[in-house]
C-alpha cells in the first residue's frame, strides 16, 4: 500500500476517529515503519490518537503450532460480535518479518471472521527484540482502540520471545494447550504457563473428550502450584471444541468475569500504568544501545580494541566514558 | 583484610610475581571492590600483571547442590597437584554476597586441599548481572595466573546466571551430575548441559556404581544430540567416586587430552580472545545502563513520566536523546 505522503496527522486522526480501516492501516504501516519522516508523522498521529482511546479489553492468545489457534480465534471471534464488540485480531508471527504476505494469510486462515463486519485483521511484525516486537503491537492496539475496537486480540505463536512481550501490552493471557501433548512439550511451556491467566484445552470433542477432560484436571492442579498471579484473580482450565462450537461461551464469560473483578478492584488500570512504565524503560534501555552500537567512534575503538590483548572491563568502562563525552 | 593504604601498584605487582599468597590476596580485594580508589588502584595491579600471564589452564565446574561438588574438588585437587601443577580454586557462590564469611566455609568444606602447598582458595563474588559474576572472576584469574597458579578452577553453583558467566572465562566446562536424579532435574539443566565440554557422574560407588554405568551411556546418548561444541572436541561421560578415588585420574586424563587437542587448533587462544570481546561488549552494556539508571536528568524524568499517560516509545526516544546531549 502506497503511503500518501502529503496527509498531515490531522487527516490519519480523523480518519481514525471516524472509524476509516483503509486510514487505520495506512497510520499502523506508519507505526510500524523505521524511517525517520514516517516516525515523525506516526508519533503525531499516536500523540493525537491516545486522548480517544475507548475503554477496550486487551486479550494476548497463545499456543503452540496445532493447537487450533485460527479454529479457535474464529469461534470464539464470533462470539465476540455476538455480543456488539468491534473485534481487532493482530497476529505476531516470530517466522516472518514480512507483513504484507501474511495478511492475506491471516485472512484466509480466519476466512468467515475476515468476511465480517466489524472485524479488523492485522499482523504485527515481530522484531528480534523485546522491545522490537512489543513497539509496533502496543502501537498499533492504541490506533485500533481510537478506531472504536473495544476487544483487542493479540495472537502469536507459542514460542518464548514473543510471548513476554505479548503478556506486557496485554491485559489478560491465554494460553491455548492440546490434551495429551507429550511431557517435553509441557517443560517447554513451563514458562509461558506461568504467565497465563487461564488455560483453554483445544480440540475436545470425539474421541479426544475424554482426554481433555483429564487434561484439564491436570492442568488444574498444575495451574495451582505456580504462584498465584498478581491480579488476585484464580487461573481457570476449560475445554472447548472450536468444531462443534462447544466451550467458547464459557471462555468469553469468563473473561468477561475477569473483566469485572479487575476492574472493581482497579488491576487492569494499575497493570497498564506498570506495563507502560516497564515498557519506556525496556524501550529506552534498547535504544541506548542502539546508539552505542551505531556510534562511529565506538565502533573504531571496538575494532582497535578486538585485535589487542586487553583488560575487558577496564576498556569498557573508558570506552563508554568516551561514547558519553 | 585491612587494605594497606600507601602501598604503590607496583608493590602489588611485584609480590604477586614472586608468588606472595597474602598480596595476592590483598590484590583481588582491591579488585573487588567497587570503590573509585581502590579500582583505580586495581586497574594499575591488573595492567601490570597480565603481562606476567602464564600459560594455564581454565576449568569451570557445575553442578547441583547435593552432586557432591566439594569431595570431588577435593579428589581431583590433589591429583592436579601431582602433576606438580599450582591449583587456584574460585568458588562463585549465588547465595551469598558476603566473601568473608565464605573463605573459611569454603577451606572447611575442603579441609585437605586447603593444607596443602600449591593450593590458593579464594571465593568470588557473584553480583547480579552476567557482567558483575564475570567481572571480579575474571579479572581474579588474570592474578592468579600472574601469581604462578596454572590451573584454575572456578566453581560455582547449577542454577543459571552464574554458570553463564563461568562458561565465558573459561576454557572447558566440567558438568557433575548424580545418576538417577529425576527427569525434571534433568529438564532445568538442559541449558547448562549445552555448554558443558564434558559430563561427570559423581558417587559412582557401591550400590550406586551400575546406575552410575547406565546413567554414563544415557548422558552419551543425550549429549551427542546435542549441537557439537565449536571446539571441535566430542564430550565425554565419566563416572567417578571421590570416596572411593575412582575415575578421578581419567578426569584428569580427559582434560590434557583436550588442551592438547585444543592448543594444537588454538582454540584455546581464539576462545579466549572471544571471550574478552564478549565481555567487553557484556560490560559495556552494563556501564551504559547503568551511567542512565544513575543518571539525575533520567531519574527526574522517569519519576515525571511515571505518573502520567504517555507513548513509552516515543518517550523512550525523548529520553535517550535527552541523556546523550
Amino acid at each position: 500500500m502506497a503511503l500518501k505522503k502529503n496527509n498531515p496527522a490531522s487527516y490519519y486522526i480523523k480518519g481514525i476517529q471516524k472509524g476509516d480501516v483503509a486510514i487505520l492501516s495506512r497510520a499502523i504501516t506508519l507505526v510500524e515503519s523505521t524511517r525517520p519522516e514516517h516516525r515523525a508523522l506516526a508519533e503525531k498521529i499516536l500523540a493525537g490518537s491516545i486522548k480517544r482511546t475507548k475503554r477496550s479489553f486487551r486479550l494476548g492468545i497463545t499456543g503452540v503450532p496445532g493447537v487450533g489457534k485460527s479454529t479457535f480465534i474464529e469461534s470464539f471471534g464470533k462470539e465476540v460480535l455476538s455480543h456488539g464488540h468491534k473485534l481487532a485480531i493482530l497476529a505476531i508471527d516470530p517466522s516472518s518479518n514480512k507483513s504484507k504476505g501474511s495478511i492475506l494469510g491471516d485472512k484466509t486462515r480466519m476466512e468467515q471472521l475476515a468476511r465480517m463486519e466489524n472485524v479488523y485483521i492485522r499482523p504485527s511484525p515481530s522484531g528480534k527484540t523485546l522491545g522490537g516486537v512489543a513497539h509496533a503491537t502496543y502501537e498499533t492496539i492504541l490506533l485500533c482502540e481510537a478506531a472504536g475496537f473495544d476487544y483487542i486480540l493479540v495472537e502469536t505463536v507459542g514460542v518464548g520471545q514473543s510471548e513476554v512481550a505479548v503478556s506486557r501490552v496485554t491485559d489478560f493471557f491465554l494460553l491455548l494447550m492440546l490434551a495429551g501433548a507429550g511431557d517435553e512439550l509441557q517443560g517447554i511451556k513451563r514458562g509461558i504457563m506461568e504467565m497465563a491467566d487461564s488455560v483453554v484445552i483445544t480440540k475436545a470433542d470425539g474421541s479426544n473428550l475424554e482426554k481433555a477432560k483429564s487434561a484439564r484436571n491436570e492442568f488444574a492442579r498444575a495451574i495451582h502450584m505456580l504462584q498465584a498471579p498478581e491480579s488476585g484473580f484464580t487461573p481457570r482450565v476449560e475445554i472447548c471444541s472450536a468444531i462443534e462450537n462447544t466451550g467458547i461461551k464459557n471462555i468469553y464469560d469468563l473473561l468477561e468475569t475477569y473483566q469485572v473483578f479487575a476492574k472493581s478492584n482497579k488491576y487492569i488500570s494499575a497493570k497498564r500504568k506498570k506495563q507502560q512504565n516497564e515498557l519506556l524503560l525496556i524501550a529506552a534501555e534498547e535504544e541506548l544501545k542502539n546508539a552505542f552500537h551505531s556510534d562511529k567512534k565506538v565502533l573504531r575503538k571496538l575494532k582497535e580494541l578486538e585485535k589487542k590483548t586487553i583488560l575487558p572491563f577496564v576498556e569498557a568502562g573508558k570506552l563508554v566514558k568516551h561514547f558519553l563525552k
